[in-house]
This record gives structure tokens, C-alpha cells and sequence, in this order.
């Protein structure tokens, strides 16, 4: 497949005057989205009522778009299923993980990786108690400290500030040589990069779907079982949706068939309903075109800015296998260019201390939109038009 | 406030020729609730796209909705979040509950319970090891074992097979007396009756919306967390969006201010926007004038299904003050008979192993619907229509 990205682009809903370099945090609209939605809630909740959890198919949507997800992280089908949030899908990864590999008390995770997951570690480990511990090391150091004490990685693949791509394959690979097991926090690699989760034996995935996957906010994430383990990981969030019966309303649990038993309560509808459209998108799509593109996107932009910024430090890995779909430079007024730039109708955002970030989403972004971004950021770095109170003034969300 | 309960009824869109008594499982469409979807993924997402969770207020609305809902069941302001599922509700109620009575390992709840948060439960009791245990006895029998082994109740307050309803307050109170926290299931409350939680003291109460608050499929969920405890519960599922900072990415968790604390990732954004159409219609509610007229209905049907239909037994308690706002019958092939009357379009819905549940919910139920409830449910009785193999294959939910 040759993907057209001018078709992929002509199926957004971008503001008029607007670079969207932001998709790495919320992707925009497609604009099959609405219709979607729309019907979802008049024709199928409106007109099939309670009805509509078989008429409409509710009840079979997180393995079938799971199914869909899997299809795009090289995951093998019935091993995806989507529900809750991101946070939620790493607790149970991990909890099942360390059940998995009871004589083990370590996680072991980085000092890059995005704080909820290391928050959602440090409650777990707080509630199994038992001296389970999280550790964490460096990014670059998670390979060598990986050795026999360790039970689970948990590794967001790449850096959600820095773009720094993980190894994944050798770290799996290293891990499994070591004893441990690997859970892969895919939220800036599903719809950004190629991923192989079965070719490299990875043996629990999460991921969201409202960065590159464009499902709208607070759409729903999604939970990766290997097959080799999905009979075995016990849920620790054993909702009735992953009970192997949930409408026989027993009094036990009895875990679910594979991975739906990582289901949890009553899905999202709606936000499904974002998200089936939304992937639709993704069947013109060959993710090694998108990569190819992402990476000269990458490029131009980092070659514009250092020719025309000299204040502002490239914080992403120059190497192609090194990075993700993001660019990041650092900057100490980044938070205040940043808006400068907003207001100019360039979108990327910032993350404390220092970084600025840029997604390179080839579904809707071309050169012409990288170079208007570079010819913006130049010219405010020059004029150092980011220097009014205005832009200094940090809104809630940032 | 005396409420126009034809007014409320003309804010749903419900279907021609439909007797609509599954309420209290998913609520009928709000009319208002298409609009402010569509308004809110076309002009929220598609034009402010990553601004919006300032400018469109999505990252308060969790609070900012919970404060509806507060109002709605006798909960102090600043006390009621909104997220995730009633599972992960529970589960997080619950490993708060049994941290803050660290002396005690038992959970009691009841049979009647539903089956998902006992699962919870049960994973939880499996995670934290240690000698904890999950106790369920008959619901009339709840009382009397709230003993001092028991750290914590788990009590949904209207059963969702049979209708009956516990005492809160009594309940409360003897938990209370015997060094006992409370956990709240109010599923079949909220919406449904008045619930006073600040009156009696509830330690923590959770709930769904897509129920009697009409939020619509896989609606979120909400959590109440007492003012005197809402410093102390320290969060298990220890999410990004309950830290005090959460865009300042600190590595080391720190619960936030109060019952935001118990947010964990992204807020369901679209399914919100849903719920805030939804509560639009209890602006013209007054609890008190809808429990009145629910019971009233729910006489009514009673009556009307006794005199008719000797062959089906009242599962629901006849004391008003013993039952919710539902009232079921039990026959052995209640299955197949649910839907003869399905296809005569009055939906109700089954319950394993024998239980017809009928919803009677004011806001769009008037009488004249539960006379043609009546009447079609008499006549399939008197003429075993509902003796054919069609109605007796059973559908993935029930």
C-alpha cells in the first residue's frame, strides 16, 4: 500500500489558519467522528434504548475495536480490548504481571516514563505491601538494570517529553533472559510508529487512543494480553464484564475467556463510537509510510529550528531509531514561547520544566505546515514576542 | 417545588408505540443530550482541539459535575467526583475504607449485592493478602453481622433484582457504633429516591449515571467521599489526574485536595457532556414529589399484575419504605416471558435466575403506561404467548 496522505488529511476537521502540531496529546477530529457519535446516541440510544446493547452491538465493541487497535501494534486478533483509562490498564498489567512472577518484587520502570504510570505503580505496590518495590533507573540505563530481582518492566516505549524511542525488542528480549516479564505503555507509539508486539514476545501492552488515534477526549484506552499468558493473568480488577458469565449474575468470579477478562465495567458507547470512526481513518494507512513521513517531517523541523534558533535545544534523539513522532526542544521560557506560539495559530504544547513538543502526524500534517511552524517559532524567538505577561500566566492544564 | 411531570416527560425522546421500564438499567435520551454532543465534538473538539480542556472547561468537569450529582443525593458540595466505572469506584472506596481501619480485614456485604462489586471486592481481598476476606450473608441479616471484625460495609442500597431497600440510616449507624466504615452502592438510588448521605454519615458512596440519571451508555461514574475523610483516604488507583499538581509531572505521587484525589486518568469528556444534558432535567425535579409518584406507579402496576396474573410472585417488598423504584415478579420462565412483552414493546428486562424488573421512573412513566403494562403483561400471562421458542433463546445480555 501507497498511503495517500492528501486523502488522510481531507479526513480531518482542521480549523481554518491552524498547524495542529498537537495530535501527540489529543488528536483532532475526523470528520466521520460527528455522524458517528450522532447516531450512536439519536438512532441507537435514542430508538433501541437498553435494546441497543445487542441490536447495536455495544457489548461485542471493546473486543471489536480492540481487534482493530491490535491490527496497528502488531498484536495478534482477540488480544486487545479496549475500556477505561490508561491508568487503570496499567495497574492491571501490572498486577496480573506480578502475580504472574511471584518469587519477584521489583518493577522496574524509568525516570522518563509518564508520572501516572509510576503513580499507579507506587499504589500497587503500596497496597500489596510485602516488600514490593518500584524502581527506577535513567531511560538509558534500563537495559543493564535489568537482572534477577526484577519481576515486571513497565516502559512507556517512547519518551512523552523527549521523543526518546526504547529498544523495545532488545529490552523485552533482555528481560526474558533475565526472568521478567514486560508490560509496554504504547500511548506515544500506537498510531505513531510501527509496533511488533508478537514479534517481539512483548507480554502485556497498554495504550490510549486520543493521541494519534484521534478518538476524541477521554477516549478509551486499550490492554494487550500475549496469548500465551491470556488464560493465566488473573485480573486484579475483576469487574463483571470480564467474569467468563457476566449476565449469569453468580456470586464468584471466574475470570473470562483470554483477554476480555481485562474488561472491567460497562464500556464507553460513545467515545467507542468516536473511536470506530476515528479508525477508519487507519485503513488507508501503511504505518511504514507514516513512519517514513513522521521521520522527514521530523527532520525538517529540526533543521529549520537549529538554522534559525539558536536559544532553543533539541531535547529528541537526532537518530531515526532513536525517536518517536514527537520533537521536543528545551527552552527555560518554554512555557511562555509556547503560547506565543499558540496565539499565532501553531499548536504544540509544553511540558515542565522546559519542553517544547511537536507532533509529526502524517494523517493531517505536511511540509507546508512544518515550515509555517519553523517560520513562526523563528520569528518569535527573534522578536522574543513570547516576553509579555500574558504568555507567562500558566493555565490549569498545560 | 412541585414537579410538572409532563414537562420532564417532554424532555426525552422516547420512541413511538414504546412503554419504557428499563430505565433502571440504561435511561431513555434526554433531548437536550444530542445537541450538547454534537456541540461539544464538533465545536469543542474539532475547533478548540487540545485548548479545550481549558477553554471548554473539560478537565473541571469532573467536579464540576459531581457537584450535580451531590445535590441530587444529600452530598456536601466538593465532595462528589465523577470517572471511570462503578467497579473501579468500588474498588477504590474500598482500599481506602480498609486503610483507614487498618485493625480489621473483614468486608461484609450481602447476597443481593451486585455481583460486580462483590468481584471487586474479591480482587482486592486477593491483591492485599494478609488475612483480609469478603463476607456476604443474606440482606435482611446485614445488621446483625456488622460485628467488630468489620472494617468496612459494602451495601448497594436497592437491590437489583428484588427492589428491596436497605435502611441507611439504621445501617449507618450500627456500622458506625461498632467501629465500622460504610461504603454506599447508590446504582439503584441516585435518581431513584431521596438519599441523604451527609444526613447519615456515609463514609463513601459510588454510583452510575446511565441508570436513573440518563447519562446514556457507558456513562461515567461517580464517587462521594465524606468531608472528614477526604484528607485522610489515601487513593490505591493512584492516578495522574488525582495528584495535587498533575501538569507539574512530578515522579513521587501526592494525592490531591479532597475527593479529586480519587480521579485517576482522563475524563470521558463526550459521555459528560451527555450526563450535564441529562441533569439539565433534574433542575425541575423535587426528589420528594418523584419518590411519591414512583410509588404511587409502582402500587399501581402491583395491583394490576396481582389481580391479573396469580402465576407471578412479587419479589419486591409491598412496605414502601422497605423497596426503590422498582418492582419486580418472579416465574420460572420469566426469561421467555420478558420477550413476549419486549416485542409488544413494554421493556422491562430479566434477571437470572427468575426475576421480571419493571422501572417505574417519573420523569417519562405516567400512569397510562403502566396500564398498558399491565394489560399487555395480563395478556401474555392468560395466553401463554410467551410460550414460543423465539422468546426463549437467550441473547448475549439480558
Amino acid at each position: 500500500m501507497t498511503t495517500d496522505f492528501a486523502a488522510t488529511r481531507a479526513m480531518f476537521d482542521l480549523p481554518e489558519g491552524v498547524v495542529y502540531l498537537d495530535g501527540n496529546s489529543l488528536g483532532p477530529l475526523p470528520r466521520a467522528a460527528a455522524a458517528r457519535v450522532a447516531q450512536t446516541v439519536t438512532a441507537e440510544w435514542g430508538k433501541l434504548l437498553i435494546t441497543g446493547w445487542n441490536k447495536a452491538g455495544w457489548m461485542d465493541q471493546p473486543a471489536r475495536v480492540g481487534d482493530r487497535i491490535a491490527r496497528l501494534i502488531g498484536a495478534e486478533a482477540g488480544t486487545v480490548v479496549m475500556g477505561d483509562t490508561l491508568s487503570i490498564k496499567v495497574y492491571q498489567a501490572l498486577a496480573s504481571a506480578l502475580e504472574m512472577n511471584p518469587t519477584r518484587r521489583v518493577i522496574l520502570s524509568d525516570t522518563g516514563n509518564f508520572p501516572s504510570d509510576l503513580y499507579m505503580a507506587d499504589g500497587l505496590v503500596r497496597t500489596l505491601g510485602q516488600g514490593y518495590a518500584l524502581k527506577t533507573v535513567a531511560p538509558e540505563d534500563v537495559f543493564d538494570a535489568i537482572d534477577e530481582t526484577v519481576a515486571v518492566t513497565l516502559i512507556t516505549e517512547v519518551d512523552y517529553r523527549t521523543g526518546r524511542k526504547h529498544d523495545m525488542a532488545a529490552i523485552t528480549a533482555r528481560a526474558h533472559e533475565m526472568g521478567a516479564l514486560t508490560i509496554w505503555d504504547l500511548a506515544h507509539s500506537a498510531g505513531a510508529l510501527p509496533v511488533h508486539l508478537a514479534e517481539v514476545g512483548a507480554d502485556f501492552a497498554v495504550g490510549c487512543t486520543y493521541k494519534y488515534l484521534n478518538s476524541g477526549p477521554g477516549g478509551p484506552a486499550f490492554i494487550y494480553v500475549a496469548p500465551r499468558h491470556a488464560e493465566v493473568a488473573r485480573p486484579a480488577l475483576s469487574g463483571w464484564l470480564g467474569h467468563e458469565s457476566p449476565f449469569a449474575f453468580d456470586l464468584g468470579y471466574r475470570p473470562g475467556r483470554g483477554s476480555e477478562r481485562m474488561r472491567v465495567g460497562t464500556p464507553p458507547v460513545l467515545q467507542l463510537a468516536a473511536l470506530e470512526a476515528a479508525l477508519d481513518v487507519w485503513d488507508h494507512v501503511a504505518m511504514e509510510d507514516l513512519r517514513a513521513r513522521s521521520l522527514h517531517l521530523g527532520d525538517l523541523f529540526i533543521d529549520g529550528i537549529e538554522a534559525a534558533c539558536p536559544e532553543l535545544t533539541l531535547a529528541t534523539p537526532r537518530a531515526h531509531d532513536m525517536r518517536g513522532s514527537q520533537v521536543s526542544f528545551r527552552h527555560p521560557e518554554g512555557y511562555a514561547i509556547m503560547q506565543a506560539l499558540i496565539a499565532r495559530g501553531v499548536i504544540g504544547d509544553f511540558r515542565a520544566p522546559d519542553i517544547l513538543r511537536f507532533g509529526f502526524t502524517p494523517l493531517y500534517i505536511g511540509e507546508a505546515d512544518v515550515k509555517a511552524a519553523v517560520a513562526a517559532l523563528s520569528e518569535i524567538m527573534a522578536s522574543r514576542s513570547w516576553d509579555r505577561p500574558e504568555y507567562k500566566t500558566r493555565a490549569k492544564v498545560t
